[in-house]
């Protein structure tokens, strides 16, 4: 859907001279009609929806930070805004949720242009859209740095299917769905100041870097199934993801290096910039694949849920272990310490 | 209640220094155990919580954006949590709604003081705790430039006792509560180099711009007595609040210049600023009082709502009329155009 055209559509040029009026009516014309269980949408003080009946609510927010999550140089504003979107639909996805509203809060430096926030927003809605969500409400304002998109999202699950991080038992095996590394070698890749048309594979990784694909069907059929103990997003990274599951659940974990499926192009990528694929695969962030404590007894009932929800398949990567203390990865020279992760501030769910 | 000691406390300086976990648990132990209702809380992909029973969700979103809202040498930093928290509670109560869960979306420049951390989240988490709500979760990241607090807050309201800005009718009176002008001579005042301490008045009114209070009790009181039509918070001032309570409503509206309750002490400091009192009142944001639309056959229950609630009376300041094209103000000198409020991108409800 376009947005509205005014009488003096030609003269704006940035959201500072267009005003917030002028924004507004530019996002509800985009988000169309509301939902019948949307009793009140854009344009009052809140947004009112009926209660979900018989589920719970599933609330989560992030935010994506000009200059710490993205650049406007690298990534254009439809990305910004899907990615924005995306993030949050994948924290709902680990938690077994369906999507059903998100509120978008901007703040705009005032030199954004109108096209861009159009964009932006655009891309905003289409993947709230695409998971079944929609835009109930937010907040627009100015921002004296750098351009933030935050995005809430809430969604609805069955009270016995909410998968948690904690849950999990040694012995549990970890299985991890997709593959991992695509968005660290992106990234890395842009970062180095590299074109991402070089080759068919960095175009392939920056993708993932910029528009990642929230496993929500995934989640969905397998907290359905009722398979797994726990489940995570790898928004830090898959060493992180499984050391917070292991922490939560009060177990320890091993890893095993040579079952960790490295998104191939992101190998190549990678070994192109001098970097260990490993590496990043385990410590780079914002892949947003899902990871599953799974008991082995619950094996098959899990794939057969990962294989009905018709995306990318999971593989079996480590277990957790009874030694609170233990953090292993498993490599053909032996065994090692986990990396940590991300160690300082970067982003992180309260 | 006291943040949780580390054994490395003394020298942690900044939120960089101490990483994620450390300022994730921080905000954990100022929360405190979750309620029944909240299976899910602080730590986890997202939160979990029971589905209001015959009640709807209200949900909203305000962001605080320093150099735009705040600055960090002019407030302490637990009054910018409180304010964070406050504006958002101000949206619930103008919908009529009680406060329930809210989620803390922080961004946070590497250089701010574990102390300062510290004491914006115990503020927010405080000013919830006042109205009943909980804080639910949310998310740090780092912030490339200004410190951004991004507060989302959830309510609930019987389906009946909604009210929104739209649902007035021609004739309708327009109350007011409390006082106005008062947050905006506070603000005028910092803005002009001056101290607070000069005066009493003007400490009086930067207290109002820095730690506004959200009038929930009265805004629940009046959507239970159903005696308001509309209602709307005026964070962007009376003028602005009338205005789109009229739009809204398919209304003109008049509003009588000798009846805005403008606080005593933003008199005397816009004065001494060479501002006008009135302008102030009518423009200035950020004073988080209630309009509300009443009909003159309730209102002896509204005013009767209003004084059950223990807190300001209210006053009418005018009424909405038939023509939709009149946006009039009446002086002791005739009538004038309505002022139009904020005019450019400083912040608004989507």
């Amino acid at each position: 859907m376009r947005p509205p055209h005014t009488a003096k559509r030609g003269s704006f040029l940035t959201v500072q001279d267009a005003g917030e009026r002028a924004l507004i009516a530019r996002i509800a014309a985009l988000t169309g009609p509301a939902p019948d269980f949307l009793t009140i949408g854009i344009g009052d003080d809140a947004a009112v929806l009926d209660s979900p009946v018989r589920e719970q609510v599933v609330l989560t927010c992030d935010a994506q930070v000009e200059g710490v999550h993205f650049r406007r140089d690298w990534t254009d504003p439809e990305s910004i805004g899907r990615k924005a979107v995306a993030v949050n639909l994948s924290d709902l996805a680990a938690m077994g949720a369906a999507p059903h509203v998100i509120l978008l809060s901007l703040c705009l430096p005032a030199s954004l242009t109108i096209e861009d926030f159009d964009a932006l927003a655009a891309g905003a809605i289409a993947e709230a859209r695409g998971a079944g969500a929609v835009l109930a409400g937010g907040n627009i304002t100015r921002s004296s740095g750098p351009l933030v998109v935050d995005v809430t999202a809430m969604g609805r699950v069955h009270r016995r299917r909410v998968m948690t991080r904690a849950g999990a038992r040694p012995g549990d095996e970890l299985w991890v769905t997709g593959s991992v590394g695509a968005a660290a070698a992106g990234f890395a890749w842009l970062e180095a100041g590299r074109d991402r048309h070089e080759s068919p594979e960095a175009a392939e990784c920056v993708a993932r870097f910029e528009r990642p694909a929230a496993r929500i069907r995934l989640g969905r059929r397998v907290a359905g199934s009722r398979s797994a103990t726990a489940a995570m997003d790898l928004s830090d990274g898959l060493a992180d993801a499984a050391r917070q599951v292991a922490e939560a659940s009060g177990c320890g974990v091993t890893l095993e290096s040579d079952a960790i499926p490295v998104h191939p192009s992101a190998g190549l990528v990678l070994l192109a910039l001098g970097r260990d694929p490993i590496a990043a695969a385990l410590s780079g962030g914002e892949d947003y694949e899902l990871l599953f404590a799974v008991p082995a007894k619950r094996r098959r009932a899990f794939q057969s849920a990962v294989s009905r929800a018709g995306g990318p398949q999971a593989v079996c990567v480590g277990r957790l272990t009874a030694d609170r203390t233990q953090f292993e990865l498993v490599t053909g020279a032996g065994r090692e310490p986990l990396p940590a992760g991300f160690q300082h501030l970067v982003t992180s769910r309260i």
